[in-house]
């Protein structure tokens, strides 16, 4: 898991005077560059050097409390999955501990034309350096 | 169902030329705007004669085909469930008869402080007048 | 003048109760795509087959009147310069007849790669069509 | 001059494969907010306790070279003009030593209601501090 901190602005918020429901996903978005940060990898390396993507195919969120102006926000991302051709990362939003949103972004890994490909095997070892597997199904 | 049309600009793209993943939540908030607008209640007087909001309690997406600049995306909106205190939006964006994305909101109805109500029976009575509601699950 | 319509979303809005300044540029941004579409000619045709972009250099916006959420507000857009290698459109956002913000936008004529370069002079024609120039200074 | 540091993500970014041109003003005000925290103020406290808003009344952007996705941008904040009902804020956006924008805000001093009014001379006070006030123009 790797911890982001953020500054909520006026800009994120809207009349309800709490965070705009979409953007949690640019949050989710920017504690997932700092992941792969920390894996000692940006984003923008993995598109050039490794000509691969990961676009979005799914992202969900809980909103469980108001994020508001000014508030600094940590957003806990770790990444539960990682298979062949496919990565789900975990987002968490915290507020002094309070939790504010949860959620979590499928991607696909595919080449810069779209086509679906399988991660690189050294990369997908990065990525899950440190990281708990998602429990298996229990039978 | 009611459907809204939106014009991509320059400013819902990302780098991947594409529609940015958490701009799919702004478009249906637009489809969810005009929903309600046609049946005769804009969630303006919503909040204000009612005294009453509708915030987001979750949200998800599926992107099923990238959205690109200057496309021409119609939103259908439907509300195949609204209950004592909350209700469920159904979108699908399609842009010449090719889906692009589905997604569905849970809104609680809440009074303006927050405390979660029940609607109001004449209010559910116009949300629901002519929607198809969700079907039960077949036993 | 080419005139363009815009419902405001929750999205645009702030904690203020108003449309956040930043996304006055985004409705500029709308305006000037329908005043180039209004003369047969979209942006997107006019990356694709002119090979030119038209990068912002400067953005300025006066705001008058704050806008709300669900304004029904219309982009007046016009273009009093276009010389030779750059252009300068004009906005005003009004709302029932009440003016709401004015601004403008200078851009450059550049190829893709990124060097500035002199209007197409057909397309020039077909910018300035019906539009009244800026006035010279009188001297 | 107060500096704040800001990372690129994808969702300011646009197809143009730069930073979206209205972002700068978000930019802009993450500079102001971290500015006037600096000096022992946060917007949101001068909202609750001065009971005063400083809305924007005008705001420019000069856009002199793109920023790119993952940048880490420096915003360097100024305040050269407080005056009695009004303060103009000055930007400049800089990555490793490169210049990238510069732009300026001027504000009113209101009440929460709107109405214009003077700045409370110690408020004042503190935001001049260590600030170099705008040279008055030579004859």
């Amino acid at each position: 898991m790797i911890a982001t901190q953020l500054r909520v602005i006026y800009g994120d918020t809207d009349q309800m005077g709490v965070v705009y429901y979409a953007n949690y996903l640019r949050f989710f978005e920017a504690g997932r560059n700092e992941f792969l940060r920390a894996k000692g990898l940006t984003y923008r390396e993995f598109e050039r050097e490794a000509q691969l993507m990961l676009p979005v195919v799914e992202a969900s969120v809980r909103y469980r409390a108001p994020a508001r102006y000014d508030d600094l926000l940590t957003v806990e991302t770790s990444l539960p999955e990682a298979g062949r051709a496919s990565a789900r990362f975990e987002y968490r939003i915290v507020r002094d501990g309070e939790l504010i949103a949860t959620g979590s972004t499928l991607h696909a890994c595919t080449e810069l034309g779209g086509g679906v490909r399988r991660f690189p095997p050294d990369l997908l070892e990065r990525l899950r350096a440190g990281e708990t597997p998602a429990e298996p199904a229990r039978t």
